[in-house]
This record gives structure tokens, sequence and C-alpha cells, in this order.
């Protein structure tokens, strides 16, 4: 007999019917004598709905009172979902955010937890009863509803699962796990059974918008095995793991292949080669709240450099006016823009132990003539931007060279 | 400078509209100077689809979750109208009933104020804020949300206004008064400046469905000023009162035609004059769950007697059959049952004092040839039923001999 917290999205609740089939699953679980602690989002659409109210009403609508508003939208799945239970004969309890006592900081509409009282909870659990907390939401010591911001159910999860220090928590989802890369782009691309949360995180940040970044990072950090599930299919998903319960000998160099077309390139040419001009060029960028990913300087010549950086495409021409106004400023000759580019990355854990990844990928690339604009690289991860057009070509190519099309290794 | 309290209705927030319309009042109000806490309901049509989403999960949705479910509805406007008020310069903040600690008995979806915690708005209306409450909720000893059952938000407006001790509780609604009767049947009704609490409370009882009835015995029972007015249009509305502020030199006999054609009358013939027969025969209604309103006896002639009683309309089918199973036990004649009949009643304090206003009343209806079926009487009120077609005649005759469509009164 386990404790599990499951956290099924907005898409897993969207509809009576599909309220009906959350409680069919939590149904089977309590039969096998699990504890449940069930975490919901809004029913898909409705916090969208409410955000559209409150832009009606007020264009920057004042954020405490759209936590106020927004947080309502779990509140009635909770609601429905403890029906359906009670329907089945199961005793159910809900809990909105404030009522478990999330205790959030004050940063309205991105919250932070900072604690979570257990002791309600615990006490419906001895009692045979299933726990249903509304995701997303919390409370801060004022006693003011806060919320954690866009996909925050998935932290309700894992908060809850730390704090009740669940055996697992699966988070139920509209895909079946995580994939090698997306099966869109790689119809061979395969379902991982593990994934280190490592990985996790730069799949996610690079586009594999399977769980919220932030969930995995507090699953990461507090150690909470973490599984993605399909809320309409049957399997076993992806278990999400510590780096250490990943046996060495059985890791792929490469667990997968991310790529992201939301970014723009952009290069200051001609740029004086002196010291502290990098920053005079990127502060600016950042005061303007424009985020840089990928930064590539080249080396100098006849005393002149070129800066190129990547930002979101949405940034791409507020970044270049600004940059213009930098170029007259510091004496550099223009600015070029891009934004038919993508950036792929490969991702795995195994490439901390593994010489020769990067000229293993630069190679591939460069088998089917693809140009590669910038690199970048961490310690599990190595990324390069290259002409959009190539995007798909180069993701099949990397997914075949780290072997990952292959068939599935029975040990993962 | 005053205090007031506004409730606007469903009706009155029904769109995003409506509420910036409402923003408006309270701004004019603000700007002479008035402090203000401002309950508000769901928008209109909203508690009706959170209901219907309920009965499609649970054919008997569970009473706790039910009142975690609904009070999303008001809490979507408070919410939106602390925004809309925001946008005109107004600072304000929303609180839940739970957020206010509207204390409550656990009786989930009809549960009683037992005590309002008023430190946290009286601290914002001191700093200058308009408080905005969502009406209909509160909270139990444990932390559950409770709702006070339907149009509760009118007596959360008065309840806050008693704790608060506000100069006014002022309902907003899509009628601009209490009237002599229905407009819709007689065309001369007038509107009244004023009604004690009592007349009011028989005049919504009876079927003047313009404020919650126990919203009226709230105000009554903590003297406060309570006046209807309407949402939509300019003008004074109806001052309701205690009987004491109401002199009675100026006191009509009459203060309104109540009228209700949602009963249903059933008679048991026939039956053995015996002590304790009526009960026999009420006892199995009662346990049953039906409601009774008007009961008449005859007198025993032969040794058996009629009993004649009225129910809810709805109730009439189920009636029926509990009193044909009850007629075999103690030996009656037979049920007759009649759903074409009417509820006609005069209302005012000033029939105390008054002596022959029921003759005037029956000498009224003889005189248009209308047969009287039942009567009762209570000390403000008096209550006949007649066959349902006479129902709009009857009114307008009662209207007219009481002198209601006369030009209004100055100094009411």
């Amino acid at each position: 007999m386990s404790l599990f917290v499951h956290k099924y999205g907005g898409t897993s609740v969207g509809t009576v019917e599909r309220i009906q089939a959350v409680a069919d699953k939590v149904s089977a679980f309590r039969q096998q004598g699990h504890d449940l602690v069930v975490v919901v989002s809004a029913m898909s659409g409705e916090t969208n709905r409410l955000i559209a109210l409150a832009h009606d009403i007020q264009e920057c609508p004042d954020p405490r009172e759209m936590d106020v508003l927004v947080s309502t939208g779990e509140q009635v799945t909770i609601a429905l979902l403890c029906m359906a239970l009670k329907k089945r004969g199961w005793d159910a309890r809900s809990y909105t955010g404030s009522q478990v006592r999330i205790l959030t900081d004050n940063s309205h509409t991105k919250a932070r937890i900072q604690d979570i009282d257990v002791a309600n909870m615990r006490g419906d659990l001895d009692a045979g009863r299933v726990v249903v907390v509304a995701g997303f939401q919390g409370v801060d010591e004022q006693g003011n509803i806060t919320t954690l911001g866009r996909g925050g159910s998935d932290t309700t999860g894992v908060a809850l699962a730390a704090a009740l220090k669940a055996d697992e928590c699966q988070i139920y989802t509209d895909v079946d796990g995580v994939y090698t890369t997306d099966p869109r782009v790689v119809s061979s691309a395969r379902r991982l059974d593990r994934i280190t949360f490592e990985e996790m995180l730069e799949m996610a940040s690079l586009g594999s918008k399977v769980l919220q970044i932030r969930a995995v990072e507090f699953a990461g950090k507090y150690s909470v095995p973490l599984r993605v599930l399909s809320s309409f299919e049957e399997g076993p998903g992806t278990l999400i793991t510590l780096d250490e319960e990943y046996p060495t000998m059985e890791q792929p160099v490469v667990s997968g292949i991310a790529f992201n077309r939301d970014e723009a390139k952009v290069t200051v040419m001609g740029v004086p080669d002196t010291p502290g001009v990098a920053s005079r060029i990127l502060a600016p960028i950042g005061e303007a709240n424009i985020e840089v990913d990928v930064i590539v300087q080249n080396v100098a010549e006849d005393k002149t450099t070129d800066l190129t950086f990547t930002v979101h495409r949405t940034d791409i021409d507020r970044a270049t006016a600004v940059l213009k106004q930098v170029t007259t400023e510091i004496g550099a000759r223009e600015v070029v823009s891009d934004d038919k580019i993508a950036k792929v990355s490969i991702v795995g854990v195994g490439m901390r132990s593994h010489a020769g990844v990067a000229s293993r990928m630069f190679n591939a690339l460069a088998n089917d003539n693809i140009n590669i604009q910038m690199i970048t690289t961490s310690e599990i991860k190595i990324s390069v931007v290259i002409e959009e057009r190539y995007l798909e070509l180069a993701v099949r190519s990397l997914h075949s060279a780290f072997e990952l099309d292959a068939d599935p290794i029975e040990s993962r």
C-alpha cells in the first residue's frame, strides 16, 4: 500500500465525462488499497475565459484580484471530482489552496510555495478519504489568495508529494510520457521509460512541454519520484528520477533531441573590440525585458568583432530597435536579424562521461550539409542554431546518429 | 458621511458592462464621501450553470462539495468589481465569505450566519478602501465553505450592515421598489416609499419576490434600515423600517395586495369527527416533506367533517397519493384536489387598529361575485383562496377598495 499524488491537467478534466473518467482511474487505485491525494487543474478553457473577463473589465487587471478570479477555476473542478468519487462510493474531501494551507509568498499571479500544512490531509487519508486539492493556488500570510502562475498545478502536485513523503507523484496529461524527440518530426521517436531530473529540465526548457519546469526542479530538489502518464491510455509513462538511481552501465549517451523554433537571431556587426562592449550591447536588451538565450562572440579581426545572440521570435523587432540605437552609440557598423532559425539540442547525462559526443553531433549534421551558425554547450547538453528549413532533417539525423530510434533497450 | 452597505443581485452584475455600471454607481457614492461595503451575487446564470454541472456528475450532489462549487460564482464577481473600481481610481479589496470570516453553522447549502468578524473590513474602510464581499457564502468553524441558500446575498448584505452598524443597507435589484401589488396585474399599482418589516415579510412570503425573507427578518431583528432600489434607474426606492418609525396617523390600513398562484387545494371529505384525526391526516404529509399553507376544517355535520388545505402546486400529486392511503386507514370518504386556485392577501400594520377590514375585503369580492373558498388571518394580513380565473379581478378590486390606486400620499 502506497501513497500516490495524482495530478490531472485541464484537458483531463475538461468535461463532465472526463471528470467521471478521472474518478474511475482514482477508484481503480483506491481499490488496490493505495492512499491518494489528487491535484486538479481548471477545466480546459476555463482559466482563459476568466482571464478574458478580467481584461474586458480592466486593461491591466489588478494582480491580487486576478488571483481571486482565476483560482475559482480549480475550485470548480475539486468539487465536481469529489462528487464523482462520492457517486462511486468513496469518501472524498476537496481542499482549496487556502484550506490545505499551501502557504506562499505574496507575489500575486506568480507566487512561490513556502510551506504546506499536511495535518488536515493526513487526517483525511487516515480516515480513508481521497483528498482532492485545487492545483495552482495558495494563500499568503495575510490570507490573500495567490496563484503559482500558469502550469502551477504540476508544482502543487510535486510539492504535496514532497510534503506528504508520497511514494510517487504521477502527472496525468494528454501524452503518454517523455519521448526521445517529438514524434511528429521523427516517427521512430521512442517513449523513454526513465529520464533524470537534469535531462528533463533540459528537455522541458528546450521545448518538450510535457511538464512545468518549476515542478521538475522542485521534484529534483526534494527527490520526489515523478511519473508522466497519459490520462487517456493505459501505460507506464516515463519515470523521472535522480541521476544516482540511474545505473551508468545502462545509461545512453544521449537521451533525447530537443528543438525550438521560437527564437530569432540578431547580430551586431563591426563592434569595436574594446573591454565592456558586450555589456553595453546586452544591458539595454535586459532593461527592455527581452530574454536572451544563446550568445556567441567571434574572435576579433581588424579590431572589430561581431556579437550574435538569440531572442524570442516575438521580441525580434523590439530587440532590433534597441540595438540600432546602441550601434550608433558604440560605433558599431550595423544590425542584422534573422528569424528563420531553429535550435536543436542533444541532451543526456551520459555525455558527461563520454568524449566525442560533440564531434559525433557536428559530423551527423555535416553529413547532411547542414551549416551550424551558433553552438552552446552545458554539461549534459549541446545546442546548435541552424537554418530553420533544416530543422526536421537535423532532428532525424541526430536521433538516428545517437541510436535513439533503435529498438528500445530492455533495461531502460 | 455615512457608511452604506450596497447589495447588487445577479442581474445587476450579469455582464461585464453591468459590472462597469455598478462600479460607476459605487464611484458616485464614494465621491460624495461615503464609506461603502458592496455585496455582490454571482453573475446571472452562473449559479445555475454550476448546479447543472453538479447534477451532471452526481444525481444528488454532495452538499459540502456543492458549496465549494457554487461559492465560486460570487468569487468571480468580487474580483471583477474590484478591478472595475481600481480602473476608476478607487482602492478596493475583495473578500470571500471565508476571508471576511462570516462564520456560519455547518448546514451546507442552507447555513445560518453566527458571527461576522468586522476587523479586516473596518481596517480597509479606515484606509479609504471600498470593501467588496461575496454574498451568499460563509465558512464554518472547521474552515469548510458554506452557503446561505438561494437569495442569501440579501442576508449577507443585511448581516454585514448590522455587524458594521451601517447607516443603511441598500439592496439594488431589477425593480425600483416595493409596490402595492404586482404592476403587471394592476397598472395603477404604486411604489411604496416606506413599508414596515412585518408588512414586507407578509408581502415577500406571499409572492412579492423583491427581497429574500430571511434578509427582512434579519433587518427587522437588528433594526437595519433597508432600502430596495433599482440598479438601472435613479429613484428613492422603498425604505423598509420599524413599525415605531412609521407614525400611526399617516399609516394606511392596507399597504399592499399580495397574491400567489403556486398553490393547489386538497380536501379529504367525510372524515370521521374524532379527536386527533386532523393530525393523522397531516402527519404523513409532513413526513413526505410537503409544506402545507392554509388549513380549514369545517364544522362537523353527521359525525363527519371535511378537512381542506393547500400545498405547493408541484406537490399536489404526491399529496393526493399520500392522502388516498390515509383516507382508507381512517375511514374517510374521498380525496378531492383542485389546482385551479389562487391565494390573495391584503397586508398592512394599519389593520391592527382598524375594525372592519375583513368585511370590507369580503364585501369587495362579493361585489364582483367572487366566491371565497378558504380564509386565514393574521394580525396584519387576511388571505383568501379563490378560483384562479378570478385572481386578477380580485387583486384589482381589493387594490381599489383599499384606496391603493389613489394619488400617492405625500407623507408616505
